[in-house]
């Protein structure tokens, strides 16, 4: 097992497997020979970019023939049904979620674990996992071993993390990522009323991006909020929809309860 | 006027002072004579770090005394009372506030404008001007082009934009930089209760920005709210304090939104 790869199946063909599964192949590892999605249309998109022979499939109940691992890589809700479907099979079985538990897929084996990727993946955009954590969890010390090196082959930065620490950092990937990303958002919508758009933030961006990094978010908070600058806040929250005020109101309160020691 | 640089004093030793005064020192059309601040600590330490004689003081009444220029880069409740208490001025008054109407400078002297640099600044860190958008407004068309020549010695991206126009582009900038700052800093705290921290998050963040970049943060939204996973945010609404799940709940409320035609 050591030196050929392991014959793998992925089961989903959306943003995270589009991302892992070429890093995998990459890896030397893992052989991605199935890829099984809703849409054959989906399945055989995934299969071909693979870029050599893998089979697409729409049969969910056939993911683990002739294949050592299955991984599952399906929205959250469909990761429970999907183990309770192939119960007693007899490859390892691991899903890639930040928020599903790990012992969903004893359903499926008594061999099972997780490879949590910590980073955002969306279909069509290259992505460098090479420095992205990577966190494992596994049913066994042996499996968690496995994974370990199969991980590392993507990533130089793999850690063990349980079902509990794991929806603790996606849900802080969601403040540190999605949130983030839709903030922008907001903003570029804002500019464009003042004949602007995000593309000029980007400098703000960066710097306030490479403070965070340099002293840390914390110590490089600045903005009306940080200043009780109260009047400036009343300005803004004139000129911005009823939803975004309040978005603003929120985020206002919960800078000043943050510094309200200092 | 052209050839000499303009005698300019800076009132204000804040994150903004430390942050423009050096460029604009460089740039070679302006050079900072005085240093006005409420304090003759805070004054003197940004006037010894100009480099050379620059007089430190706590008097705003003489603020204009023998300089071309006067820059107010003081909190935005002070610029309005520091222009009424220099009525009959003969310098030329600029302030450098997103939120604060240019306007307001017409009580200390016909010749008034803005310089509103769209870039955060942490007293001690290093900044980078150069790419950063600087908006200018002026009382006439001459001392705008007065004013946008200074800030090209700064950044070679230097636009016009009116009080209104600014006071959006301010606001846009809060979300987009001390909101997003402030939503590493709570990532950064739900990361710690699980024995990481957001130095871990920084490859995510780096692909967000990359991914915001390539094909704009609407695009380039992921996430649960995103993908409508009710289970999820609902696991991670429980693990958060009353206050972050508040912004959880309506941050994703307002993705949920902005998707809501695809």
């Amino acid at each position: 097992m050591e030196n050929t790869p392991l014959q793998a199946a992925i089961i989903g063909a959306g943003n995270v497997a589009w991302g892992l599964a070429p890093a995998l192949e990459k890896g030397g590892m893992v052989t991605i020979k199935r890829v099984i999605a809703r849409s054959m249309e989906s399945a055989s998109a995934l299969a071909s970019a693979l870029g050599h022979n893998v089979e697409a499939s729409t049969d969910t109940r056939g993911a683990d023939r002739d294949v050592d691992l299955v991984i599952v890589a399906a929205t959250d809700s469909a990761v429970e049904p999907l183990a309770r479907a192939s119960a007693g099979s007899q490859a390892i079985w691991i899903h890639t979620s930040g928020s599903v538990d790990t012992t969903v897929l004893a359903a499926a084996s008594p061999r099972y674990g997780v490879i949590y990727p910590m980073q955002t993946f969306t279909r069509g955009v290259a992505t460098d996992l090479s420095d992205a954590p990577i966190f494992i969890d596994a049913a066994s010390p042996e499996l968690a071993d496995l994974l370990t090196r199969i991980a590392l082959t993507v990533s130089a930065n793999v850690r063990p993390a349980d079902s509990a620490a794991r929806r603790r950092l996606h849900c802080a990937a969601v403040f540190a990522c999605n949130f983030t990303n839709h903030l922008w958002d907001i903003a570029d919508g804002i500019a464009r009323r003042a004949g602007s758009s995000i593309a000029d933030f980007m400098p703000l961006i960066d710097e306030t991006l490479r403070k965070a990094k340099a002293i840390g978010p914390h110590a490089g908070q600045t903005g009306p909020a940080r200043r009780g600058a109260e009047g400036v806040m009343e300005l803004h929250r004139l000129m911005l929809s009823p939803a975004d005020a309040e978005i603003y109101r929120l985020l206002s309160q919960s800078i000043a309860k943050a510094y309200e020691q200092d």
